[in-house]
């Protein structure tokens, strides 16, 4: 397996990679890799004949007041994990080698940048959104992954894709959970012996939610409710939103059919955690 | 010559074209073709093995009060006059195909797009850069090429491209002027007689900006006071604005040196013209 740190080095591989014909599935990520990230490429390797990975904590999708400077990171576990499911390429730059300086170009997705994580995180689609185009232009994959856990992220870089042509086929892997349910993501690691425990409750929350729909509920509201005052039962849990919207556009539901996203995001002290279900209502 | 009308066909061409190894050249237009587009033409026919342009008046370039529904437009005319030069394809949509409904992504060059014309067009450049990102991920150009007349436009693309490893070499051609010196532009048709006469006091402003430089004149403001005053000799012509900056970053200087972009930019009735020279200053 190959190491690129420079834009310059993993274009001169992919372009060997393209001359041989090979198809490309490429993973973005922040590094700290977990089983989610793994699945993400399990199925690259499957569907590609040559997987590259993206390990890069991009500042530009956190806000000042966030964890960009603790965000966890350990390259050497990362190398042994991606070798262990088959990937041939890290790209793995520093800051300045994707945003040097005088750099000035922003994506940007609007409307649905800014409702859900947008609220308290204004900022992190578009830096999130322009990362991604340079990743996809610079790695020219022929499918690229993405795990549903961020689904809002999901449906902005699919919009993003489609508006600007991008010729990459966007591909949503599914929430991959801990035994217990709570949904991976590399900022478990931030979380004390008694939060972990709390935060069972966004899975639990999600369950019996998606229970009462089962059971026949359709109103949107009714359902956030059933969440909000289940995860009130974790006095140590705060609530950042918790919404049931149309998980095409978005966009505020009020009563539920088609295809639905239940999504939430809380602080557990100084964590901030996400999770999700996507139903389809009939 | 084929003419598209949509991504679709144009895509599938595209792809016969790049099946072929044939490198394309690619010349994109708001049509109206005037003797400094087909400049471009003849270039991108002598560099490439293919040539497209597209015509296409772009919407969201323009400001709410400005010419969108006036703008010139002849397809047969400019047919005709793109055959004439080599022209292989022309990508000719209706607005919706490059914008359909629920379109939300757009791509922004912040700093550079907000002097210059900037100011009196605050969307115009964002519109550019987004229709240009789509056409380049659409077309997937080995060439692209721009009027020298756009100066901020080229600067802010090349930057736009070089931020996003949009992988496409950006080639600016030089200014195309009628023999009395006016630079061609399809909006010099809105001039009526005498308006077309007092619009040659641009490149007459400009031309003695230019002796003064050339006889050692260094002083940015006494430079721009020299282009006021020469265009204060026709009153039917109001001065948008008058600029020396970096021909690089665009920013203002004081002291001409190195690369160095005259610019100007005035309304004549309701018509609204700009011109520049780019200068290396020793």
């Amino acid at each position: 397996m190959q190491i690129c740190k420079t834009i310059a080095e993993l274009k001169k591989k992919i372009k060997e990679i393209k001359n041989e014909g090979k198809t490309v599935g490429f993973v973005p990520t922040m590094g700290y890799l977990h089983e989610g990230h793994l699945s993400l490429m399990r199925q690259a390797r499957k569907e590609n004949d040559f997987v590259i990975i993206s390990i890069f904590v991009n500042p530009t999708q956190f806000e000042p007041n966030e964890d960009l400077a603790t965000y966890p990171r350990d390259l050497q576990r990362d190398v042994e994990l991606a070798k262990s499911v088959g990937v041939e390429l890290i790209f793995a730059p520093e800051a300045e080698e994707i945003y040097p300086e005088n750099y000035k170009t922003i994506v940007e997705v609007i409307d649905l940048s800014q409702s859900l994580c947008g609220v308290t995180r204004p900022g992190h689609f578009k830096g999130v959104c322009t990362v991604v185009t340079k990743l996809f232009n610079i790695v020219q994959p022929d499918r690229a992954y993405f795990g549903q856990k961020d689904a809002q992220q999901v449906i902005i870089i699919r919009q993003m894709v489609k508006d600007l042509h991008i010729p990459v086929e966007v591909i949503a892997g599914p929430i991959v959970r801990e035994a217990d349910g709570l949904a991976m993501s590399s900022r478990n690691k931030y979380l004390k012996s008694e939060e972990r425990q709390a935060a069972l409750v966004l899975f639990k929350a999600l369950t019996i939610a998606r229970e009462a729909i089962q059971t026949g509920e359709r109103r949107a509201e009714l359902i956030e409710q059933i969440i909000i005052q289940m995860i009130a039962k974790e006095p140590s849990v705060i609530i950042d939103y918790v919404s049931v919207v149309s998980g095409v556009t978005l966009e505020k539901i009020s009563h539920l059919e088609g295809q639905v996203l239940i999504a939430l995001a809380v602080f557990i002290g100084k964590t901030r955690l996400i999770d999700n279900i996507m139903l389809e209502v009939a």
